[in-house]
This record gives structure tokens, C-alpha cells and sequence, in this order.
């Protein structure tokens, strides 16, 4: 590698740094490069983003942040080169093992993949119409981050290459697969430390098992055989943490919210000019749609969860009785109740809409549907384009075979659509706070069309 | 209970409801009103505080707010008041026994008793002279909370009962030290929360065995022969706490940047009028002196960790460069170094002062000495005051001994103040970022002070 | 109940007693029964009888013992009655919800379930036709046992009682469905226990979450429809633990050497008289086939894993060379190897036991076929007489549905049969341990037939 | 090293192996040599005899053998070398670092250390003047055992090297502390296992931190600086296990038990033979004191606990009354009731005693003494001949500090005996079975001189 002339490469710290961390116990820094990129700017912004949104409103203790999962994603990279480098390290040129130099990349591209992550990410990139995947592309490769100054020193063409591990173009399908794939470095760590965090067990998959089954070979990363258990269990974990943790409707519930509001904003971006006290100056060039990746990265780079909900507090007392409300219900949590419809369900919408407008809420504000879907595992098709995406197992004597031929549990669920659909709604159409007889008969209709947590059309029941 | 007529009381909910907390696998509530109280503003407001400040500096998981705290405190309360329902119930006035009609006042009292926190408490509290704990007693007995509503609806003199159990005068000593007590349920929830989310195994006492030692007697609580060796392994654990997370260098060192940077914002308050973009706005009755806690709960409950975090942010484009600089200090973890001092040392501090000052340093903002001692366990003594302090073992035939007189380990650190004194200066002292040949002999000069993390004074060694 | 007015049932402990578990933190004993119970001899037995039997062979941490797996068994039951009594307390007979005066009978149940298991269960069962149900309902019932007289006392009928409820013919579905059912207090305690000893993840369900959102209904214990996801993982779980701990190849093995160790013996049995010094005195009866479990229970209950061992530690130097290298076999842990086959290859096995016969071994003790097969979950089939055994969920609205309608995960494996089919047959035809070039040819065309861990036909590939 | 050249050093596994172990999740072996060792009859042996003797009898869990222990022991070995290894290589000869050519020594010698206990060391080296150490020598020595057979193969000298290590006589002090100082791989795996196994917390201190914190220097090992609060943790948990598990009266009584009855059985050796039923027949060397460790080695390693437990549930029914009941009490666990005694209460034994004996038992075998002292930290006496006990700490600077010196809390308990002195005594003196009149005034007398689990002298209180 030509880094390594370069006299950076050669810094390992003279003896290894470590960070506590609750999930992997510590985290081993053994590169001055590593440390310097933790100490970056842009880096320790990522303790004021948390992991998991609005998550927390449902499992309070879901408190950690991106820097943590960062830390741990680097974590995992770093014993994944250890374990193959112990194990298969290579001997000549294309042998398919794993070559030791190409550990630095693999570790800066683990510690850097969520480096552009901003506030509530899922429903600030909806609405603003930003995508997290290019702005981390542009913290890395811009000359103006603190990022690139670091992974410049070792060489001018370092921080491209750290880019590409990341948008998956880079050469070596081995380390583009420990950071991306359908069991990498990335999901490992979340799904451990968001189970950690939140307290659900569901996550707690048994990673030194992982690890140990994990093994390069020409084309990438697979798993002997012998760990086909392991990998099945991981990936159940992951489909009962989507199911329990990710898509639970209460946190869906308050992204529902965030999102009206932040609309609501939008639509008011003129107005707060007016009232210095409720001007949300940060966020002004996202609501007046100025905003250019490009040139305006700093704009980005100053926004964090505690910066929008500091804007969210005070509009909780903006003239806007649609903006102050919805502040209100997103920063003293009252969330949207939900009901599942399906197909059959979805036509009692519109009149579900008419009725809790006849209760005094705008529908367009105060309702929403939303559909959580994800695919625990998915198999590479041609048409969709996801290549390298399947799991390998390796027998015995080197053959591969594709995860689901091998599993029945995972045959199963492979490609499937799991999660719901909801319909959102103020809670006060079940619960009315007070009884105001005049909306009594709208509320006792609503409810006629809710049981067991579904839509259901009363005619037909 | 007078309550109990008032029909409140009497309002358990149907089926309990339970909240997944990491460290108690789950909370279970029980009644009415304890779901009512988390629904408050007020208590919501404690999602965006943390439990330890600039801990999470140092221990990047320690990311856990005061909410989850609170919730913790109340379980913890809850459990207790179980165990001595089932084992040791009052038969008659006066057996010394558990009478659980005190129940709901005691929960309410776990679950509030940090109402009043604000952002980085103990650093806005020493700068700008409030008291959570005045403040916690106005949010409970101040009729403009929600908290206060809640509490009344139980009956007029409820919120009095509940604000005089957190202040200790409660006239039923069982229920005043399972809040306020040396082995109380809010050190023991913190003791093992923190250790959870800093991954600092040393917190981790064994909860389930102290629950069960514990008894009531007649003037208060205390805890069975048999379980001396818990107790005496939770106050060490409590002990090791101190000395490994809340007193460690780095977390102190960021604390002592904070008080910094919010004195000079102190100082600065009447220029950020005249620039709107760094105006304070929420800090501004503090700043300037004119916060009232009888009359202005209001605006001390607008602050959280967010805001004050979103100010500093702002400030480090600030004009005046001591402001920019702390606050990118704080803000981007650029903590100060410390050495130790002692009795012989503290002298040498006036010239490494003027040292850090030739180096370009105002001392006054870039210097701090810093005590940090704690008693790990202390017993009664009439000249402090501190009755009831001390921790009781009952023996089998009813006589109590204090537990310094039963535990070697104990007797030996009663009293004794552990921790230590440090004195801050900036990281350049020891590590200059660019070789200013201009400072270098200031440097060399100042290091010869400092050897083994302690000051030292070179012509003695 | 009429045993109240025995005076017996009214004897809770003056103070709970516990018992420090690894598992469950503590075990409860609040009543003297259960403490007696506890101290007689045949429950004290259960201390010498492994869990597990040969898997800590595979597993070396899991040396736990039914000692404590049946307390672990006891402390559910009593946590779901706890539970049950919180928050579905019956209030008139034939409601549907909980009648605490059950609560003894539960406890005792399951405490006693697995009271009649002896030395390596499963397969001593097998060679000798014993029956550990039936001796457990002996235990139990019959007036000789120190078991029967301290459950006498709380009446003439309660031994019955206890023992129909383990054997399912109770009438209250409600306590036979928490000892026995798809999710009782027994496979829940197991999964966890057998979990935490072999340190294997897989078992590490949410015990409290699904004791949270369990009920009880008219026709037994059902779950909250919300408890769904909760289940779901603990079906999964289950199914994980089969094919990772339960079935493996290694401890299966053991099994294999194990039973043909033991046929070996009872083909010697006569032999034994004529040399003191290996007759295995106590298992004689079981030898001979003269053991009646009606007349013989103090014969059975002499026997644990340490008295087995003892005797085949002994024959290690016994004359016959079968008994004597199979003891050494199994003492000293040498298993056999193993590999998969199925319908296709199943013919192979003759062939392969010629050549293992060629070899040097008698293939009537040196090779077997094992099939391990169960059901992760299995749906009441009128045919089968399962009755009870389906899971059910309650909707909000009291309507029930059978697991596998609401669940994907186990719907796709309800009533499979998971497991594998595989052929044991000594090491020394994979790994000679002297090259015995006499023996070359056979060994390499023994490994001709052997490829991935599974028979293949070496013509067809 | 020689043992390179001879070919057997350079036999890594070609993939390392792993054993599933719940305390460290893994054993890595990656030693053709340790893989060998393990499947030695000698060290299988192990899987025999538990790690904590009666502790099970107190902390049910505690079902754990010395194979495990010895697996972890070497694991702990393992990851030492490894760190040292990667942060403090040896240069050149004499710099005091690591070498990594003593490797495979410490690692053999972590594994075998315990190899020559035999069942209930402790008890049975006591009664049958047997010594575990000189056991292990042989087994390792001697070259009739497969464990010499297997190390032999490295080099004829190779035995030796790990005997001297094992008995602190090897040249390098560095692999003589990892496996004997007072923070060693033995102590450290052992307090770790016990805590997992019993559920006791106490033990379970932070290993990764004192892993990263342990490094050679010159004369062995020592810790860094900053870790001393972790090492002042670890000497705690030691602390806190002895007092809270391995002094536990009631594993001390049953241990009483236990000497007693091996001491009956030792008078009772020659009636044993006229009865082949109650005939112990592997016992019998030790009971007539033939045995000698350098002929009868194999006599030695034919015990186990399941053989001794078998003698023992055989003499519940020998015709000698005390042998009969005394393999009662310890079979079906009757332990003594016990109370502390000192120095000023211990006059009063005698008169206990005969208030026992009166009651109709032989005090010779119902009653005892029994001394349970530790010191949690000892520091180099120069006269106790303990060399290298010390811990030592490294500053910044290279400087030494002996641990004590810098802790007060290990300062405080250092060279202080922990733990008391107790008289044992037949339960029934305090609970008579049944109410036997004849000696209810005899009952009465002895229960005036226990309070509070002590004795006192009636007469003065």
C-alpha cells in the first residue's frame, strides 16, 4: 500500500487506547488515525443524534446515540480483520484471504458509514428532501471537513477510497461486505446495542458465534456451515427487533407527528421571520428550500436532535394553533392513537377522515397512514439489482450454498413483507379528555369502525 | 387515608401497565395517578436532561436522562413497599410494621423526587445560584404545574405530603428514607443505572438481596444481620463509583470548561442583545439575574441539555474569542488536562498559572482547581445534623448495631473523604498542536511541574 | 378447601425463605410444604442427576443438575400465581379467572414434575423399559416415600391432587396447563436454565414480558394478543435450542456409546457375580429385568449419574473387550463421528457397516442410527389427542386465535418435524490413530462415502 | 526454543477450535498440544469432581467442575499472552518484556494446574494426608500418564518446565504469576465461575479492564497506574466471595459432616470387607493407608466424587449407627447447626458438649470446631518467605508502588484475617424432631447460650 510509505500508516498508538462501551465492554483503538478521526468535529456531533428517533418515546431507555453505534461498527470491523488475519491471512495475490493492509480503510469506513446522519434522519430527509447516504459522501471527500483532513494524511486519494467502501464501489467485495451486506459490521452493532439500549432482548444474537464462523473467500465474506444456527438466529433477531422495536406504532405515532409539524413549518417559514423569538434560524435554509449538499455543509453540520427540539419548545407558544399543537404533542408526548387496516380496511378511511374532521381536527395535519415493511432477508434477484446481498455458507469442501436453501426457518420469511399498515389519529377520538357532549356522537360513531386495534366496517360485523 | 374518599385513591388501573427498562427488565404501573404524573410536562421535560451531565464525555454510553431515573426510583419504591407488605405488615398503630395506605404517597415521592433538575445541574446551580431542590419542592406545591393537578386531585394536602416526604420532615420515617436515606431507592437506582450505561461494571450491586434484608422497624428502615455483606458490597460499589465514574479527570475537566463558559456568557449578556442569531433568548433571566423561582418556574422549565447546547453551538462563531473558544472546547470535547495536588503542591499553582499565561492563555478562564471528595459512607454525628444518616442492622433478637460497627471494610473508609484535588489547564500546555517555536522553553517549562498525573516541584526532584 | 382446616396449608413461613438461584436471582419458598418437600430424600436425589445428561459432553458448563431446574419450575409457578391473583382474581366461581386456593397444589406440582427422572433418563428408559412418568406418580402416591407423608399432611387426597395435575387429569385447566402445555413453567425454565449453563444464547427468551401477558380463561392460560412478538420468540427460541443444543451430534453420540454400553452390560449380567469387584450391585434389578417400579421404588431411587459412572469407571478394566472399550469410551469421552443421511442414502448404511466390520469393530455396538426430530410447535389435531395443546391469544375483545393463525414465523413451522437423521460410527475410520497400513484400503473407502458431514454414494458424484 | 525444532511447536491448529463456555462465551485453542491435554483420561477425570465441593449444598447453582475451571484458567492464559504480546513484544533479551516463545509453557501449565485434585480436596487431604500439589507434580512428571506422554512430545525436558511453573520454581517470573500471584488466571477465572455458578454477584469484577490494564516488566507482572481502582474492585470481590460463599456455615458444616464420616469409615476399614455390599473398594488404599502418590497413581485417579457420594448413599444402611447416619446427614444434606464463637466464649464449648452428649450424641463425631480465616491481600513479608505475593502498580514513569500503599480500601484490609471461628453441633439441639420429653430440659439448657448466631455465657447476659 502506498499509504504506508506515506509514514501515517506506520502510527499505531504505542499502546492500544480503549473506550468503555457497555455493548462490546471496550472498544480498542490501536491507530493514532482512529483517534483522530473520534476527535474530529464532525465526528462528535454524532453524540447530539440519537441512534434510534423517536424510539425512545416508547422504550425511554433507547437514549444512545450515533457515536456510540459508530464506535461500535468500528469495533466489530477491527475483530473481524483480527479473527481473519489470525485465521486466513493471505499468502500470494488473488488466493481469496484476507489481506492485512487493507485493514485501515476497513476500519475508517466502518467508523465513518453513519457520518452523515442528521436530526430524526427517516422523517428530516422526507420532508427536506436531503439523503444522508450523499452528505456523508460529501463529509468524507470534501476538503473543508476535519474528516478529510485526517484520512488525507494518509495519502491525497485515502478519502476517496474510504467513500467508495462506504457507496459500495470499492474493489475488494471483503471489506465493502463487512460494512454492507445482509450480516455486516453495521447491523450486527445496531441490532446488539439498540437491543441493549431499549431493554427488549430480541437483538441479542450471539456475535462471538458470528465471528467465529465468519471467513473471506474470493468474492466476499460467508459463513462456515457449522454457523448455518447462528446466522439463522441473527436473523430472526432482526425480524422480531423490526417487529417489536423499530415499527412500534407509538414510535411510528410521534414520526407521524414530527412530520406535520416539521410540514407545518415549512409552510410558515415566512412567517417566523416576523417573530425573532420563534425563528428557527438554523433550520431556515432546509423550510426555505435553499439548501445545497454541496455548497452549505455546515448548515447541515450544525443541526442535532437537541437544536430542532429547542425550536419544537418554543413553538409550542407560536400564534399557529396547528404548529403550537403539534409542538406540544411531539415534545410532551402525546402521540396519535392507530388502528391496522389492510385492503379490504383501507376504502373506511375517508370516512374515518370526515368524522375526525367533524371533531374539530384538521384531517391533513391530524391524520396520517403509514405502512412499515422491511424484508428480514432477501435474496439476490437479478432484477432488483442487490448484488452480493445473499448470505453464502461454505461446506466442507469450499462449496457455497445460499442461506435460505440451507434453512428452513429462513426460507420462510426470505423475501417476505413483515410489518403494518395504521391509520393515525388523535387520541382523543377514543379517549375524549373532556366530555363535550356536543362531539359525543362523532366519537361514539368513530369508534363503532376500531376493534382489536383494527379498522373493521361496523355494517359488516 | 383521607384519600382513599376521595374516590382517587381507590382508582388502581385495571390491569397494571408495564414500561421495558434496561435495568429492571420492566416498570409496573400500578395506579392512576403514577401514569398521570409521567403524562406531565414537567416529568416528560426529564427526557431531555441527562443524569450525568459531561459524564458522557468520558463514558460515551452514559447517554441515560433523568427520566428513566425517576422511573426507576419509583420501581425500586414500589418493590420495597411489596417485600414489606407480604413479610412485615402493620397489625396495630404503632407496631413499627409497614402500614401500606403510606404506599401512593411514597411512589409519588420516588417518582418526583428529581422534579426540579435542570440542564447540567450541578454547574447551572453553582453559576447562576439556583436550587433544585427549592425548585422541586415549587413544581410539586405550585398549583400552576400539571404535576401540582395531579397531586390535588388525590386531596388538597396531598401535594404537601409528597413535597415534605422529599424534604425529610414526613412524620413516617419508613417512607422519608426509602427516598432519602445511605441505602436509599434513588441512590440504589442510580448506582445501578449508571453502571449500566457506562459499562462500569463497579455500580452493580445485588439489588433482589438487599430488597430482601431490608425491614421496617419503628424508626425507620433497616436492614437484617444476614444481609450484612450485601450492604457492605453496595456501599463499595458505591464507593468504587465515585472514585471511577463521577469523580474521573476528564468528565470534571469539561465541567470546569462549562462553568467557565457559562460566566462568560454571564459576563457577555448585555452584548448578545445587539446580535440576535446568538442571543440566548430561554438563558436570559438567569444571564442577567433576574430569575425568580417563586415566580418564575416557567422559564427554568423551558431549559433543558438541548437548548443550552444549542446556544453553545451558535457561540462558536461568537466575536468574543474566550466565548468561541470554550464553547467549541465544550461543544466539540476538546477537554482540558489536570494534574494532582495536594497540601505540599498547591503553591506551585500561582506559577504554572503565570506559565499558561505566557503561553497565551487567560488563566482566569483557562484554569481551575477542583476538589472532588466524597464520604463513601458517614455515620451520625449530632454536630452535622445528619440524623438518621446512618445505616442499621437488626439482629435476630430485635437489637440493632450501626454497620460501621459490624463491617471491618466498612469502619475502615466511614468518614474519610475520598477523591481528590486537581488543578485544569489547557491540553497545548502538555501537547502544543503546532510547534510555535516562540513558546516551545514555556512548555519544556511547565512540564517539568507535572510528573505521574501530579504536580510536582522540580528543584525537589 | 378442605385442607385449610387441616391447619397445614395455613402455615406460611413467618418470613419467605430464599434460595440464591443463577437463573431466577432467588427462589421463593413462602410456605413450610415447599420447604419440606425440598429436604426429603428423594427431592435431595435430584442433586445427583444431571439435567442434561451426556450434553455437557458437547457443552462442558452444563453440569446443572433436575435439582435445580425443578425449583426454577416451582418459582414460575409461583410468579404466574402472583401474577394471576394481581390481576385476573376471581371473584365468583366459574369466572373464568383465578381461584388462589390452587395456588398450593401448582407449587407442589411443579416442584414434584420431574421428581421420578433417574440417572441419563432417556436412554436407561430405553434399555431397561422403566418409565420415569410412572415413577413419578409412584413418588408421589405411594404412602413409603418421605414426599407422599409430607404432602399427606395437608390431607388424605392431596397426594392425588398433585399427581393429577402432573399426569394432566385435574380438572382445573388452568394449574395443568402452567406445568404442562406448549408455554409452561417448566419448558420456560428449562430454556433459560439450560440456556445460562451451556452459555449458549439461544434459550434467553423474555420471562418477564411473557409472564406479563399471560391470563388466565375458563379453559386454561391463554396470552394477550400484545404479547404476541413475546411468544413468537420463545417458540423460536425453543426451535433454536433443539438444533443447536439439544440434538447435537456430539452429545448424541455419547447417548449412542451409552446405550450400547448398557446393553452390553445386561448381556453380562450373570458374568458380573463371578468378579466382586465390577458387579454393579445396584443396578441388578434393572440388569436382570427383575425391577418392579410398584415394589422396587427404593431400588430405583439408589441410582444417579454418580453411581452409573462409578460402575463404568470400574469395567474400563473389565475382561470383555466390548464393555471394557466402550466404558473407557465414555468415561474418558471418546465419541463416535457421525454423519448425516436421508432417504436416498439410508441404503448405504449396510455397505458402510461391512467395511466398519472389515475395520475390526462389531458394528452391533460400534455403529448406530439416531434420528432426532421434534416439533418446535404443534397445533391440537383431533387425531392425535393433543387436546390443550395449541397456544391462544386473546384479542382486546376476549376472542381467541390459535398462534400459528397470527403468526408467520410459527406458522411456517407448525408441525414440521426439524431435526436430522444421521449414522455413528467410530473415529478411527475417519482419523486411524495408527496408521495401520493393514487397514488403509477399508479406511479409504469408508471416506469415500463421506462428504459435508452426510453419507454420499461416491458412484454418483 | 528446541521445542520448535522438534516440529511439534509448529503444529497450530490449521483453524483455531472453540469450546462454548458461558464465563468467557469461548475457549479458543489454537494448539494441536492443548487439544491433546484436554482429551487426556486425566484431565477428563475432572469433569468429575466439582470445583466448590459442598458450596452446592448452599448455593444450588455451584454444580461446576474443575474441568471448566481449568479450561478457563488456560483461556485467561491465552488473552494475557495476547496482550502482552501485542502491546509489550520483547526487543531483545533482558528488556524485561514479553516473550512469546514461553507461550505454550504458561498456556499447558494455566491448563493443568489443578489436575492432581481428587474428589472434596480439601476434606480428603485432611483425613487422608494426601497434598494435591505433589499429585499434580507426578501426573505431569510421571511418565505413565497421558498428560506426560503429550508433553513429552514437545521435548523430554518439556514436562518439567510446566511442573516448575505450576510449583513457582521456573526461571521467568512473568509465566510463573500469570498462573500464581495474587491477581493470577487461577484466581481470576476461579471467582468469576464461582459467581456465575452460585448467582453470588460479589465475584463478578471487570477482567477485560485488568487484562488491559496487567503488563511484564522486569520482575514478573504488574499493573498499570490506572488501574488501580480495577484491582482494588478485584481484591473486594475476592473479599466479599470468601466471606458471603466459600465461608458459608452451612457448606462448613457439611464439610464437618463429611470429615467425620471419612474419618468413621477410616475406623471402620477392615469390617468394610466382611461385607462386599458396603465394600469401598477404590477407597480402601486410603482407608488402611497403604497409598503411596509415586506408585499409586492410578489408585488416586480412579476417585471421583460420584464414587465417593455411591460408598456414601450404600452406608445409609451399614450396621454402624454413626457411619449409618452420618451418610445421612451428608447425602440427603441434615447439615450441623453451627454458632461464632472467640476467645472469650470458646471456654464454653466443653460444657456444650456434654449438654450434647446427654442428649444421646457421641460429640467426637456431632460436634466441631472450625477456623475460617482469610487475608483478601497480603503484602511481602520477609519473613513468611512469600515472595512476589505483592501486587505492584507502575506509574507514568516506570516507578513501582506496592498496591496497598496506594489504596486505602486494600491498605484497610490488608494482612487482616477475615472471616470466625464456629462450634457445630446437630440440629436438633435447637429443633428436636420430636418432642422427646426425656430431653427437653437438656434442649432448653444448650439453646441459653446461642444469641444471635453466637455463643454467649448465659449467666453474664
Amino acid at each position: 500500500m502506498e499509504e504506508r510509505a506515506m509514514g501515517y500508516y506506520s502510527k499505531p498508538l504505542k499502546q492500544e487506547k480503549v473506550i468503555r462501551d457497555p455493548v462490546h465492554s471496550h472498544i480498542y483503538i490501536q491507530d493514532q488515525i482512529i483517534m483522530d478521526l473520534i476527535n474530529t468535529t464532525e465526528f462528535q456531533r454524532l453524540r447530539r443524534i440519537h441512534q434510534l428517533g423517536t424510539t425512545s418515546q416508547t422504550f425511554p431507555g433507547a437514549e444512545h446515540t450515533r457515536f456510540t453505534h459508530s464506535l461500535g461498527v468500528y469495533e466489530i470491523v477491527r475483530r473481524i480483520c483480527d479473527h481473519f488475519q489470525r485465521n486466513y491471512p493471505s499468502k500470494e495475490l488473488g488466493d481469496g484471504l484476507w489481506d492485512d493492509s487493507e485493514r485501515i480503510v476497513a476500519e475508517c469506513a466502518g467508523l465513518l458509514h453513519d457520518i452523515g446522519h442528521g436530526p430524526y434522519s427517516h422523517t428530516f430527509e422526507h420532508i427536506f428532501r436531503t439523503n444522508h447516504e450523499q452528505i456523508t459522501q460529501a463529509i468524507i471527500t470534501s476538503p473543508d471537513t476535519e474528516v478529510n483532513q485526517v484520512l488525507s494524511k494518509m495519502g491525497p486519494d485515502f478519502p476517496n477510497r474510504v467513500a467508495s467502501v462506504i457507496n459500495k464501489t470499492y474493489d475488494n467485495q471483503q471489506v465493502v461486505q463487512m460494512i454492507s451486506s445482509q450480516c455486516d459490521a453495521d447491523r450486527m452493532d445496531y441490532l446488539l446495542r439498540d437491543s441493549y439500549f431499549t431493554g427488549a432482548q430480541y437483538g441479542n444474537f450471539d456475535l462471538d458465534r458470528i465471528l467465529q464462523v465468519m471467513r473471506p473467500y474470493a468474492d466476499g465474506i460467508c459463513f462456515k456451515m457449522s454457523g448455518l444456527h447462528a446466522i439463522e438466529y441473527y436473523i430472526v433477531s432482526r425480524f422480531q427487533m423490526y417487529l417489536q422495536v423499530y415499527f412500534h406504532p407509538i414510535s411510528r405515532s410521534m414520526e407521524v407527528i414530527l412530520a406535520h409539524l416539521l410540514l407545518r413549518s415549512k409552510e410558515l417559514a415566512d412567517d417566523f421571520k416576523l417573530n425573532q423569538n420563534f425563528n428557527p434560524t438554523l433550520l431556515m435554509p432546509f423550510l426555505n428550500g435553499t439548501f445545497n449538499p454541496e455548497t452549505d455543509l455546515q448548515a447541515y453540520l450544525k443541526l442535532d436532535d437537541g437544536v430542532l427540539n429547542t425550536y419544537f419548545s418554543a413553538w409550542k407558544d407560536y400564534p399557529d394553533s396547528i404548529l403550537s399543537d403539534l409542538s406540544h404533542r411531539f415534545i410532551d408526548r402525546k402521540p396519535f392513537k392507530s388502528a391496522k387496516f389492510n385492503n379490504q380496511t383501507e376504502d373506511l378511511i375517508p370516512k374515518l377522515q370526515s368524522l375526525i374532521e367533524a371533531a374539530g381536527f384538521n384531517p391533513e395535519y391530524y391524520t396520517a397512514t403509514d405502512n412499515s415493511y422491511n424484508q428480514p432477508y432477501d435474496v439476490y434477484n437479478p432484477a432488483s439489482g442487490h448484488q452480493n446481498a445473499q448470505i453464502e455458507l461454505m461446506e466442507k469442501d469450499g462449496s457455497l450454498i445460499e442461506l435460505s436453501k440451507a434453512s428452513l426457518l429462513v426460507r420462510t420469511i426470505t423475501g417476505k413483507d413483515v410489518g403494518d399498515s395504521r391509520f393515525f389519529f388523535p387520541k382523543e377520538m377514543l379517549q375524549p379528555e373532556n366530555n363535550v357532549e356536543l362531539f359525543q356522537q362523532i366519537y361514539d360513531n368513530f369508534q363503532r369502525y376500531i376493534k382489536n386495534d383494527s379498522l373493521i366496517n361496523p355494517e359488516e360485523n
